[in-house]
């Protein structure tokens, strides 16, 4: 398919940008060589594994343009796959995006910036922090809104976190807290926030904490470099589709069952535990320990939390069971189904 | 966004499929580790250097539901990839697949396969043909249809060929023909080819060349490894927007200017010369050589010609000329514009 569109204002305008995102992505670090030839090089350590992660965003299913502003799709869409990198232990080395918009949200509005440039506000802004370069990516009309999100990064050969490790008698930690993503989504969803991409917010303040971590969440790449450098965990994977779907995961690939305390899982601010065993998109990681493994308190000012254990499947027994004040029940994975 | 779709016959019928392309898409050679974890693990040689290039395909802007057979979609998606891989004379490591599709091209339709399972079958005959693994990708529901590929190459650091390397005196070279694939496309869009997805095709068999190289184009892999090694070019992209603009790049990246013989340029089947200067997606490699290289006529079966030069660039004169039989003109990039 071919198509040559007469340059107009709208295009100069959009490839101003272009050129503008490109000035802001400057490669250097790992990246040799950056966005304006065929293919971005990159350049790892002898003796690393070069760890890739993609991860498609459509709007309507993994964000909505009426309720995410465009800053915080971006930060999303890199967070999804910084997460990744983190659960492996990996360091970053490059991030590409894809990103398929209408006209309408590629062309500056009359309030100036476009919703591609608010986008890649959020992007680069996360990109920064987290000390990972924009590498590459394209650019395409789509009448759906879409970013699709490529990670490259790097780990030690043989010592990637792996979500194949876990043993009978590990202990069961995750980072942070849980569910305060989907208690933000779920005060979105409600309608009760007129969250338009450019409307002022009028929000109780309470909710900022749960919207914060739905609209903005921070990957722990800190904390899984931190467990693969000190050999702490034997398995690790990231929450992104919810505690009981990703231990769910562990499970399978490692070939164990496991044990929750509903007790112990720290809540995130305004969630239920519902939201935590199922709502997904904390972006917190899972990681397994060997029972005697020294596990610290914190790790770069996130806690830790043990909040089960690792135990030999049987037969006719759930894979996972929730133990409550009230009794045992099996618990089943209720979270983000993936088709793959 | 979270969603919990109830597992029913639909669901279940495509987690079987994915399963099966899981199995299709094994692990080996440089994929240390494959589907199935938060990232997949790829091992380069020391002294390597990671390329890596992503494209989006969307319907009705890369391709048509309605005219390309999903082998096709499939076939084009990795072969756009390979293709830029080939230009830095990098060897593939594995390819990485997001696909955004309506529910009803992911489900098995009456005729047995799914889309889906036919866009699979065109991507991986490919991928077998050209020795890359697919070791990962994403899958969600999408009112459009679109693919974006990602690509994972390996090239000794500091050898891979670029845009930025051509020299006034440099000699102008192309791998096999251009603008068959132009000619098929202009074939398919005169709606001459009822080419609906599961038509049986009643087309003249002079149509079956043009139609070949648009549907099934052949990245050029060997030639692009052949040229790195013998160190031969001086700067190399593909052609995938079409020659006047693939051949706007390489000015500008090397900041020089060019002539192209009008006489020379080798026709593919059914190729009118606008097509083989604007046409694009060819996917042959477009090269320069220093005076003195020595260049074969072939390299593994596909001819190479010599098609014009690399000239100082003058203020004021176009960075690109025809010459033809009547005389010069300025040569306009009118090939595929990008928004990057």
């Amino acid at each position: 398919m071919r198509k040559r569109p007469a340059p107009g204002a709208g295009q100069r305008a959009e490839l101003e940008l272009l050129q503008q995102i490109r000035r802001r992505a400057r490669p250097g670090g790992p990246v040799a060589l950056g966005i304006g030839d065929d293919c971005a090089l990159l350049r790892s350590r002898p003796g690393e594994d070069i760890a890739v992660t993609t991860d498609l965003s459509i709007d309507g299913r993994h964000f909505r343009l009426a309720w995410h502003p465009p800053e915080s799709v971006g930060h999303r869409t890199l967070a999804r796959g910084l997460s990744d990198l983190a659960a492996m232990g990996a360091r970053p080395l490059a991030a590409f995006v894809s990103l398929g918009l209408p006209p309408t949200l590629i062309n500056p509005g009359r309030a100036g910036a476009s919703w591609m440039s608010r986008f890649y506000d959020g992007l680069l802004s996360l990109a920064k922090s987290s000390g990972v370069s924009l590498a590459g990516g394209d650019l395409a009309e789509s009448p759906t809104a879409l970013a699709d999100i490529v990670l490259v990064g790097a780990v030690p050969r043989g010592k990637a976190l792996l979500r194949s490790g876990a043993q009978p008698g590990d202990a069961i930690y995750i980072t942070g807290t849980l569910g305060a993503s989907a208690a933000g989504l779920a005060r979105m969803a409600d309608r009760t926030i007129p969250l338009k991409p450019d409307a002022r917010l009028q929000i109780p303040s309470s909710w900022v904490p749960m919207l914060q971590a739905h609209l903005y969440p921070q990957p722990r790449l800190r904390q899984g470099a931190w467990l693969r450098t000190h050999a702490t965990a034997s398995s690790a994977i990231d929450l992104s589709d919810g505690l009981s779907t990703d231990l769910a995961h562990i499970c399978q690939e490692s070939r164990v069952a496991a044990e929750l305390d509903s007790a112990a899982i720290p809540l995130g601010p305004g969630a239920t535990l519902d939201q935590a065993l199922n709502g997904g998109e904390d972006y917190e990681l899972l990681f397994t320990a060997p029972p005697g493994r020294r596990v610290p308190a914190r790790i770069a000012g996130v806690p830790l939390t043990h909040i089960g254990r690792i135990v030999r499947p049987r037969r006719g027994c759930p894979a996972m069971t929730l133990l409550t004040p009230a009794g045992s029940r099996p618990l089943e994975p209720r979270g983000w189904q993936h088709f793959s």
